[in-house]
């Protein structure tokens, strides 16, 4: 038996999950705030569901399964029906459409912020919960829909904080792959999947590697073989060129595309939905810098039936040994016609983009133009006496009225412990009221962002520093001047 | 074995957890940002942890318990370990603390916005999910983080919209009743409890079924008897006059509290406590209305060690029958200094107060206070033809521009329906470019405010009605300047 008050638990967070601190949640809400506001700006409403979603909601699961853990966390509710906390926001966002669609405005658009968990192998950088943002139009199979979510994505990521030309919005449409291929007489969808794998190794293996998976297959370094599509050389040659049939403006690729993609239903749909996508991009104001077609993106194998949509950091930035990297995708979505169907039978199209809110602001991070991170601590109010308490309390109170936060400081420790608690808060100043001070109706400013300013070396503003003290005595009404003071020098 | 393709699940969220729409999302981000506001301006910094804590890290289980799954989500990861879904945010602050200790700043004053998981029953109202919102500080023995706290939860409630006098924190000290039942040579855990759980009845059962229940036990009218705490007469009506010492003001209630707590070591600490707690919410600025001492609060029977808080919502609000009730607590908290402790085997004091988002936000809506609800609609351009698709488009930009929420029509069906759309939408107006208006250079605006104005017998601006247009061919120039107005006339 174990003695319960001899028991200590290790504290430790589970593995692959974390604590966020002040910085990155500011920064992170930074971001959300103003993709909100584009969202809104657009006509879409805010919908929250829960976290768990019935594991045959999820669309991954067979229902039968006996323990349906497989990359989320279920677990059986005392009813013994399978729950799991979701994975994406699209499943249940299908599963609420599906349950209220009678009662719905249709098109419904809405947005949703919210944290999603995988059941993975966890590693350095590799956490198990994060947050996504997502917007969807849900019951409009208008291209114009798709383009109108890419047109959202675009000023999103620019309210956000990447400014024109350090991101773009790159998209495809499964059509016109499909339509290629059946115009070459492939039909087998194993087969068809092998082509969606070959080409989503475009980036790491070239044309050549490529070639090779779409054929016959190919060795690696290592002498592993990996088995190709098996397509004959003339529809591997018709994939690649499609691939490759990019351009510097979305005219000039679906030209291109126009050229290579063979006569299919299929095909002629897809660039047909395209060429509707890029009207009304136009229409939408959107620069060629912003949103581009790229036949080389496949955007997963999941569940996309037409458009996709990948957003790209443009900047190359440095990894933590100072090597340039590629960011790459900061994002995603597509249109996805079937998931509302599962529920319901009758076909419900739907299309939608989704960005990882940590990535996102890693992307930003990289890109130097982190959000929110720098914020200042509070002003801290020492503590002299147990007697003056109600004095220290009121000139914190007089601070915050003034909209500067302040705290008062609360622990048990001696002056210079106090010091150094105000430095590791980040306070701009501390405020000392000792005996002689209340008795003369004054108070003494210590300036800690001059201190800082000071062990930095920053230089550039010597001649305020010549003349700023690094503490004064002054009468209390002139406090809160004589802190803003200190703020704004600061800022 | 199952066909997959003929499997439908049931679109439907599992039992107990719920959708949340816009309005009700709006609500709670009004709360949460001005609550943010207040407890930033003391210095409190915002944390996240994870959904997920080690079982043993919550504190209510033992860790070789087979399957600790009461009240709690819990399952069990690849590696055996036990994990939980938290269900609140003192516990993972604990662990936090308690794993970060040595490089926190102390006293660690932190505020959490975060989903909590019950694994309780569901029922009407009774939800398995809800967001907590928490502020704590750990690493202060002083009563004056205690005021400090209380200070916090009143000036956040009011900053949420509940104006002064319409809900006040009530305040007590586990120490007085512990005091006062040592005084009166009560030492068994068991017996104590008995007259915690006895005084949390007050409200229902009133002093004579306190008293009752405090002593030999209580007969209900069913005829169940519930055995009581076993006091004798003179240790009952003492508890009884401790319970009921509560006064107008905070002074004369801690006279009252003196004259009747019997000497003992704790009650006296308890009792210079609640004096310290006193002078500072007034150095706090914190009114009599805002705050009071209450020696019949309880607040549950938990891990609090010292003072407890509870907010209470005066106003008498209505149910859903018209009938008046006492809407009740709003939030809580108190100290607990024993938490941490748990992990570290360090003492390390610590005090907070925690309020229900959802909660909250039902009480102003009871208070007639609730904000962000009445949302507007976006400004709804309608679709006459695909060709002039850019045109729309173009419309919907240029109000986005100016700062008006506006989206384009996106479904496929005609004039009726497109109308009824934006009217769903809650849409100020609608905007209508028929080839027309397009080779015209004007524009159609239909004054959809008007409207529902008109059928909601609004009659207070009967003049601007009586000249305000239902509907006007303006010049596209004057678009936003038209649609402007009408949203001013209906603010």
């Amino acid at each position: 038996m174990t003695d319960q008050t001899e028991f200590r638990p290790e504290a430790r967070a589970p593995r692959g999950f974390q604590d966020r601190r002040a910085g990155d949640i500011r920064a992170e809400r930074a971001i959300l705030e103003a993709v909100a506001r584009v969202y809104e700006s657009y006509g879409f409403e805010p919908l929250d569901t829960s976290a768990f979603e019935y594991a045959d909601a999820l669309g991954k699961f067979l229902p039968d399964a006996d323990r349906p853990n497989e990359g989320v966390f279920a677990l059986q509710d005392d009813d013994e029906q399978w729950m799991a906390l979701r994975y994406d926001l699209t499943a249940p966002l299908a599963r609420f459409a599906a349950q209220n669609w009678e009662s719905l405005p249709k098109p419904f658009r809405r947005y949703a912020t919210g944290t999603v968990w995988r059941n993975e192998k966890p590693g350095p950088g590799r956490y198990r919960e994060f947050i996504q943002c997502d917007a969807d139009t849900v019951g409009s199979a208008r291209p114009e829909a798709d383009a109108e979510i890419i047109a959202m994505a675009a000023e999103g990521l620019e309210a956000a904080g990447l400014p024109r030309g350090t991101a773009t919005v790159k998209i495809n449409n499964r059509k016109l792959l499909n339509g290629l291929l059946a115009a070459a007489g492939v039909s087998d969808p194993g087969q068809k999947l092998g082509v969606l794998r070959a080409v989503d190794k475009l980036d790491r293996l070239g044309p050549d590697g490529v070639r090779l998976l779409l054929g016959p297959g190919r060795k690696d370094e290592s002498g592993a073989f990996t088995k190709g599509a098996g397509l004959n050389a003339k529809a591997a040659e018709a994939v690649l060129a499609f691939t490759a049939a990019g351009s510097g403006d979305r005219a000039s690729t679906l030209d291109n595309i126009a050229k290579v993609i063979g006569g299919s239903e299929e095909g002629d749909a897809g660039l047909e939905e395209l060429g509707r996508i890029a009207q009304a991009l136009k229409g939408l104001g959107v620069g060629e810098d912003q949103a581009l077609f790229d036949p080389s993106i496949v955007r997963g194998l999941e569940y996309y039936t037409g458009p996709v949509f990948e957003a790209e950091l443009l900047l190359e930035t440095t990894d933590e040994k100072g090597e340039r990297i590629r960011f790459g995708s900061i994002g995603g979505g597509g249109r996805y016609d079937d998931l509302v169907a599962r529920f319901t039978g009758q076909p419900v199209p739907a299309t939608g983009f989704s960005f990882g809110v940590s990535r996102l602001a890693a992307a930003l991070r990289a890109a130097g133009r982190e959000a929110g991170q720098a914020r200042r601590g509070p002003v801290v109010v020492l503590v002299f006496s147990q007697d003056d308490m109600a004095q220290y309390f009121a000139v914190a109170g007089e601070l915050r009225a003034a909209g500067i936060p302040a705290e008062v400081y609360l622990g048990s420790s001696g002056m210079k412990a106090q010091m150094k608690y105000a430095d590791r808060r980040n306070a701009p100043a501390a405020v000392m009221l000792g005996g002689d001070e209340i008795a003369a109706g004054t108070v003494t400013v210590k300036d800690l962002d001059l201190g800082r300013a000071l062990s930095t070396q920053l230089d550039d503003n010597a001649a305020w520093k010549a003349e700023r003290p690094g503490q004064a005595t002054i009468p209390r009404a002139e406090l809160v001047g004589f802190v803003r003071r200190i703020l704004e020098a600061g800022e």
